[in-house]
């Protein structure tokens, strides 16, 4: 596929049927124990507004480029050594095939939502690469037969193998959802059940040193039906948390290996791991209705938000290890809220909101699309952000590739942030609404078509709105069965003082709720919901330090971000204090960043102490630290944190100094 | 030597005539440029106090368990490998040489301290083992010669082959001025000689990624007279900072490798390397005279101590890759601060007072020893703290071998740390006291004896003092020439209305300066500096983030720290905000960790918010957090910050939330 082709309607011979994909990346089994369920894919279109903008450059930019950056870093490459159609070196991390596979996956969905020829001859081309790579058992990676001889699952806690496997999984189950083609099913189906054969309590009894397999043997086995891949995802489920992996140089802590998955009620470790496991082990307790797995997940997510949670949704506060830190440890400047991370929380919460029917997980799932995970991708589409902090410095000097201090770039030596973005920007329809037996769930707000069926016959709406920079979200009933059934609007937890009508009449909208409007609709109702967006200051709680004395400033679902680039000349933005009794206003500004609602604050301007030493003498009355110092009223214009970092990296602050 | 064996004075055959240590670690010669000269090593006796209780333990139970230690990790074994004398597995970390070195140096400085049998017993037969193993040509590491089969230099920006160099350089010399022994100054110029003859703008044009061999030629110069140390400490000095160490995983940052020590003016990277690294530039600039080279070491020393260091004296506030962070980036709880920083950095800044008799050093010196050094060891002299938080949250989860939360430690796999604090302790008096062409600076307090030589004839003072529970300190002349000379005493700077008499007379005394006293001194004399040690509040740079809206306290040169383990049942002491409008008192505590003086404070207990989102909105109105909470006045006690995790680990913070 190359950039320079314009994206079209496939005209291409389909191998079956042509049909609509059924299902999204999330597709719980009739059977499941779930309040909510998605509708299928293809039934929402996003049709306007900032997410159909970034899908376009998902499409357009992200992904003909990913596979430029996946040739040229090697991954293509080694799949062509491991196939025996090209010699050469095997290049990379021990995690290289993942990374094309969530590309792969990107370019399914980016078919199902908008199909072209050109995504799915690369589709075709790559599976066929892929197919051709795989042993005859079923095993493949490319860099174990590449480099190690073939010799496999040594060194499980390091060698990623079964994490790739979940991931080919995961594309495959993408591409037979998407095109109907099952030559990938094929390869993956082979795959899990050579892992069936091999692990297992009366089998090599081990784990992989990171989830993800988990997630991908469940939706196989929603896909396929095939009741030992959900046997077999239980299984690592429950292996995991015995310490396992003691003695590989890190404590078991760091592979979600200390504490066994129902014992459990925080979150500990490497982030992406930890995440990726408990959204697997919430699909299996799902599929399996178990409870006491259930009640656990919430535990551990209750506490993850309550603790260890950025205001933009990022998860995981310590480059160190890439891990989740100690309760309210949640620096601004070293916070690493890697974008990985962020999508591994939008996929958990979105299991969670479908087994529990709780607002609170889509607000966790919208607070974290629209600010920790959107800040991952430059507006253009060709650079990300592996680490998300919450402020830079100024001197701020970059020391290692994924540093934000550099500015976002076009790819990483560990690349998994880029292919999971597109995945997950390609997918993103798949979590606007659900169904469940009394009608339809919107959850969240985008110029959007949705069809559903509700009591057995099939709706249509379509959402008109310009939300995330307007509350006001207009729903208009288009097709619907006679019967009744019931609307329920998200009203987000920040929207005080919502209202809703039908027809003009008015119903109640509580903030943290759905509004639920059950009536036999007819074709031509609407129902309008009004979020109020004023400018609010947040304070943190007082044990999260990082923050102390601090102000951020939101809007609707946005966090914003005070970046050096957009302030007057001598507004330092490490010498504010911000003056919360002074009116900020927020200002639609088409011209800035593509488009985004800008906000004006107003602050004091302070003179820090030059001195040699950086601690002086406190004063028992001073309750700001502004005491000493001159001080001038100034301007400070905030943007969305999201859009942060698209005119070159400078000085950025989330949390501002208050007076 | 058996830890069971009670020090004694050396009864054994001295293989040359008896003396006194003529240097301590650092001696410029005569032509240095240098504005202070130490006294001589045995010139400084600790004769009471805190510190002479430090280097009792370090005698007596430190150093003989470091030998158990170092045997059983493998750091003796792989020299007798290597030697010949055994065989076996060469084992642990690339640099192992380099902590028995460090070891054998505190065992000199021991002895050269108070000489025993056992400790020169010891000197010897390690020295013997170190000689066996040495190579023909000089080169010796018995990690490279037992596990790289002798394939030397292969992989400098991480073998530490110069850094072992440097280390048995340092107890060669270290030897030779305690015990008058050459035998290892010989191994240790042999390998000085093969290096000299390896490395260098015509030879191999390169340098090791952990600096210490500069500081280490410099003194083998200052011991030998041999020009060409100091000659090859100079390009070590010179051919850093340009990007030798391009494409070994780190950024040339981190080896202190990106710009130039003569251009650079601030420290980053790695901080132990960039801090020996600075000492041993300080060094040549002493010896050649090099202006230009110390104005850059200046600015290098004041940028540092503005905006990256820690109250504390600790240095390094990042664990990923153990480096300086960004101006102001001083987290408490992730806060690194390496005991082996600490140690670094007081041998740069004594090296700076050395060179420019500016007392701010001193200051610096003094601070580092009492907190950022003195947490690194416990009470008892068994463990260590690698790692020196200002803070350790309730919850917190020790997830390295490495971390605070558990507690001091005996030895770690990477055991550069208790060594050094080994030969620090040691060597401390050298640090007391130095003399210029008119007289005495006294720069540390303790009681203690001290004979110099000033204007060509011997005077003896002897200090009386309870520093650092008390201020009040009295210098007894007990023997001085009859010309005129200038007693120097630092007032700290922290020392406001300090007062000075001598003989009952008052003089003036200003805090930060030197209080000089130029007269014909007698017998008898009695000079009394008097330093009030109110308890103090300290607040931070509005910069640095991590301690906005709290207060640290002080007293003396000591900072505290708050431990649950002292407070009251129901005082959470991350739930407090302290109230500076009460008193705070300072308590002698005879009965508590060895005998401290403890502070007692007032804060109000608040109760925090337990919400399932940890932000909430901000008032407008409200300076404090405090606004929602029920509030009660409680007592919350403090302890010296180098006493804490005495009494197992809990939370702790040095930095206070304040009202």
């Amino acid at each position: 596929m190359s950039s320079e082709v314009a994206p079209q309607n496939s005209s291409l011979p389909q191998p079956g049927p042509r049909r609509l994909p059924s299902a999204g990346p999330i597709n719980p089994t009739a059977g499941a124990s779930c309040r909510l369920r998605p509708v299928p894919y293809r039934a929402v279109s996003i049709t306007g507004g900032l997410w159909q903008a970034r899908q376009q450059v998902n499409r357009e930019v992200a992904i003909p480029r990913g596979r430029d950056h996946l040739e040229r870093a090697g991954n293509l490459p080694n799949l062509r050594i491991a196939a025996g159609i090209a010699v050469g070196e095997t290049r990379g991390p021990v995690f290289m095939d993942s990374d094309l596979y969530k590309w792969l996956e990107a370019a399914a969905w980016e078919y199902g939502r908008d199909p072209s020829d050109d995504l799915l001859l690369t589709q075709r081309e790559v599976t066929a690469l892929i197919a051709a790579a795989q042993q005859p058992d079923g095993y493949l990676n490319s860099v174990i037969q590449g480099r190690r001889a073939g010799e496999r699952y040594r060194d499980l806690p390091w060698s990623h193998e079964l994490y790739c496997a979940g991931h080919l999984i995961q594309a495959a189950v993408a591409r037979a959802r998407c095109t109907g083609e099952r030559a990938l099913l094929e390869v993956g189906m082979r795959f899990a059940d050579h892992l069936f054969e091999t692990f297992g309590p009366d089998r090599r009894h081990d784990v992989d040193g990171h989830p993800v397999v988990e997630m991908a043997l469940v939706e196989l086995f929603r896909e396929t039906g095939q009741r030992r891949y959900l046997e077999l995802a239980k299984y690592f489920v429950d292996a995991r948390g015995h310490g396992l992996m003691q003695g590989y140089g890190h404590e078991p802590t760091y592979f979600s290996d200390r504490v066994p998955v129902r014992a459990q009620r925080s979150v500990e470790g490497h982030a992406v791991r930890a995440l990726y496991l408990a959204a697997g082990a919430t699909d299996v307790a799902m599929e399996l209705g178990d409870e006491d797995l259930l009640d656990a997940l919430t535990s551990q997510f209750a506490d993850m938000v309550a603790t260890k949670a950025y205001l933009t949704g990022g998860l995981g506060s310590r480059w160190d290890l890439e891990a989740f830190g100690d309760p309210y440890e949640l620096p601004s400047d070293r916070a690493y809220a890697e974008t990985c991370a962020a999508i591994a929380g939008v996929q958990w919460a979105w299991r969670m909101l479908l087994a529990t029917a709780d607002p609170s997980y889509a607000d966790f799932v919208e607070r974290t699309l629209f600010n920790g995970f959107l800040a991952g991708i430059s507006i253009g589409g060709s650079e990300y952000f592996y680490v998300n902090p919450l402020q830079v410095r100024p001197g701020a000097h970059a020391d290692h590739d994924r540093s934000a201090a550099h500015g976002r770039r076009g790819w990483f030596e560990c690349a998994c942030c880029p292919p999971n973005v597109m995945r997950t920007l390609a997918s993103l329809g798949s979590y606007l609404a659900t169904t469940d037996d009394s009608g339809l769930q919107l959850h969240l707000y985008s110029p959007s078509s949705i069809t559903a069926t509700v009591g057995g016959a099939e709706c249509r709406v379509s959402v008109e709105t310009d939300y995330p920079w307007d509350g006001g979200i207009r729903v208009h009933v288009e097709q619907t069965p006679p019967a009744e059934w019931t609307l329920s609007l998200r009203v987000p937890v920040w929207a005080e003082d919502a209202t809703l009508t039908v027809n003009g009449t008015e119903h109640s909208a509580t903030a943290g709720e759905y509004a639920d409007v059950r009536r036999a609709w007819a074709s031509g109702d609407v129902v309008e919901l009004a979020l109020p967006m004023p400018v609010r200051w947040t304070a943190a709680d007082e044990r999260i330090d990082a923050a102390r004395g601090c102000v951020a400033v939101e809007r609707g679902p946005l966090v914003y971000a005070v970046e050096q680039v957009d302030q007057a000349e001598g507004v330092v933005i490490d010498e504010i204090l911000v003056d919360l009794k002074q009116p900020a206003q927020a200002e639609l500004r088409p011209d800035l960043l593509g488009g985004v609602v800008s906000v004006r604050l107003r602050g004091l301007a302070v003179e820090p102490t030059r001195s040699r030493w950086p601690y002086r003498r406190a004063h028992a009355t001073a309750l700001s630290s502004s005491e000493d110092m001159s001080s001038e009223d100034r301007e400070i214009i905030a943007v969305p944190y999201f859009a942060w970092a698209n005119r070159g990296v400078g000085p950025m602050r989330v949390w501002l100094p208050r007076l």
